[in-house]
């Protein structure tokens, strides 16, 4: 038997491990290059950290799908599924040029890009002023600067996703998702942004929204090495699947972080989405049990709310059992996720898959 | 011999027949759907008019390229130039699926898309109010609703860009140009904004930056269908330097336009280029003959400034050649580019191309 601790220090050895190496290609995939403050600008975020659990989730799929020891393979030259796995050139028939092996840390690179690029406009549209404890890109730089900082790491997410080597079929099925992986960001955004004026948003609502806006990176994640490597239909749908519930409890954890870590830990303002009133399954879910949300907290300046005023606000979701509804309904989907995990090989990084969802959910921060 | 007159009318013919059929197809590739708020603000400049130049140019290199009489095809079923033109399944050995036809029209929509995602975000970073006689989107909507637009265009456009039935490695060419197309869009913007605070802009770093705001635009569209229909590399090349020289023209031309066409005509405030203090490659020349750029307008706010000091502006121009030195540049850059046509087959469509070069710099608006 593992403790949780035990299991939670694996996990973040096993991220810890791929983190480093992503750190390592960021800057080869995106060099700083002229114009300088550009690229500077959309290197910000990146550089500033972040912990990369889309793209281990990527990397740790790939190895889960080749049944490879975790972290034996060399990400930059992964071997497909379906064999090609030889030195001499590939035998398929496409016209693209033969390769044996897939640059999958190109695909994790890119859904990191992606994700970096979605902070730094979001952080504009909310203004907010602090991100990974350090300023937002718009108020490191500028707000034209910021805006193209985010519209140059978008066009250089699919540049950097056409240089995998896969199959052009595969390679344009994984554009495709990435594509409309993005679209539905932004919807899933602007929903976001219409709940903050709604007092009606039901829980079935605010779990769509969640799932455009958070959950399709991670399912995006989850199933692109299935296509570049050459799985079937139903083991690229599965890992979508299991993207969408395990980005989902992430982003109901994420909302329960807001209210519950101090400040300091969480790199800006505990409470900043009540502040803002931005919706949440907590407060969607207190709405329902009469709690007045909008009188919770009196300013919507986050730099003016006391901390005793967000103490307050949490007793009172907490004791309108909304906290506890949502831990529940985030531990329902990673264990529907985890559930669907069975199309793997039984294997360690399948295993490592499963932490993962599990950490999503039990990490304090 | 064909007057002027009758040469421009002949192609806002041609270039308006092909705009039916764009403005027809973009309700069709971008529908309104939920959010609507955020569909229909990624649609109202599409909606809002243009004159679809991007597209008729990639319209009609595709017709130039398979031989066809200009408006004879079908372009939602183009046929390639390799003789797949048949009803039989292709016996192309890619992976992806068959197809007999291209939807040339998919590629055309993708990048007037792009063109219109440049243009909400720009608005914003130049903060200009209006835009094709209407408000500009962070006007009529709100800052975040325009940063989300342009966003959704981004992504939409290489959904679009996917739906063509090519090939998957002609696909996956296609997506790679339309990705790095992007980037450079975004370097030549931040290069654009460094310069407003520069006073030692060359003209050759004018044009470097004018390539990449504007022409790789119209290079992209104009080789896109080479790629698209099965072209050679030489066809592919020259077609991409004929789009980057006539973009280059059609900016040089802009900024003519934006100190001599009335402010009712243009859309916007004339001479809101120089109130901007926007390097244009006019005045880094009259900069060179000694001109005060910076003294030509008092006022850095578009709404005070008179029309009599733009006059005066302009006639101080005048006096430096430097309207003339730019027009000779711009014509420069249309012969250079209509010159290199000669790789296409002599035709009606080859034509038309020609025409559209000189179009983009004797327009008057």
């Amino acid at each position: 038997m593992t403790t949780p601790e035990a299991r939670e220090e694996a996990v973040l050895e096993a991220v810890r491990k791929r983190r480093e190496q992503v750190n390592e290609a960021i800057p080869e995939e995106l060099p700083i290059q002229r114009p300088e403050r550009l690229y500077e600008a959309s290197r910000y975020l990146l550089d500033a950290g972040g912990k990369r659990l889309r793209p281990t989730v990527l990397l740790a799929t790939g190895e889960a799908l080749v049944d490879a020891e975790p972290l034996s393979e060399d990400y930059r030259a992964f071997p497909t599924i379906d064999g090609e796995r030889t030195e001499t050139r590939s035998a398929d028939s496409s016209s693209g040029p033969p390769r044996d092996t897939i640059d999958l840390m190109d695909a994790a690179v890119s859904v990191e890009v992606i994700q970096s690029f979605t902070l730094i406009h979001d952080d504009i549209m909310d203004d907010d002023d602090l991100r990974r404890g350090v300023p937002a890109v718009h108020k490191e730089y500028d707000l034209g600067t910021a805006i193209l900082a985010g519209d140059t790491l978008y066009s250089k997410a699919f540049e950097i996703m056409l240089e995998t080597g896969a199959d052009p079929a595969r390679t344009v099925d994984a554009l495709g998702i990435l594509a409309t992986t993005c679209t539905k960001i932004c919807e899933g955004q602007s929903l976001d942004i219409t709940f903050e004026n709604r007092t009606d948003v039901t829980p079935e609502e605010y779990l769509e929204m969640v799932e455009q806006k958070t959950a399709v990176l991670y399912a995006a994640s989850a199933c692109l090495p299935a296509i570049l490597l050459g799985a079937d239909d139903e083991t690229i749908d599965a890992l979508y699947g299991y993207g969408l519930d395990i980005g989902r409890a992430f982003q109901i954890q994420d909302d329960v972080l807001d209210l519950t870590v101090p400040s300091e830990k969480l790199g800006k303002q505990r409470g900043s989405d009540l502040v803002e009133n931005k919706q949440t399954l907590i407060t969607v879910h207190a709405r329902d049990q009469g709690v007045d949300i909008e009188g919770l907290v009196d300013t919507t300046d986050v730099d003016a709310v006391t901390e005793a005023e967000i103490d307050d606000a949490v007793a009172r979701l907490e004791e309108a059992g909304s906290i506890s509804y949502a831990n529940d309904k985030a531990r329902d989907l990673v264990d529907q996720g985890k559930a669907r995990l069975e199309v793997l090989p039984d294997n360690e990084a399948r295993e490592l898959l499963c932490q993962l969802a599990d950490y999503l959910i039990e990490r304090g921060y």
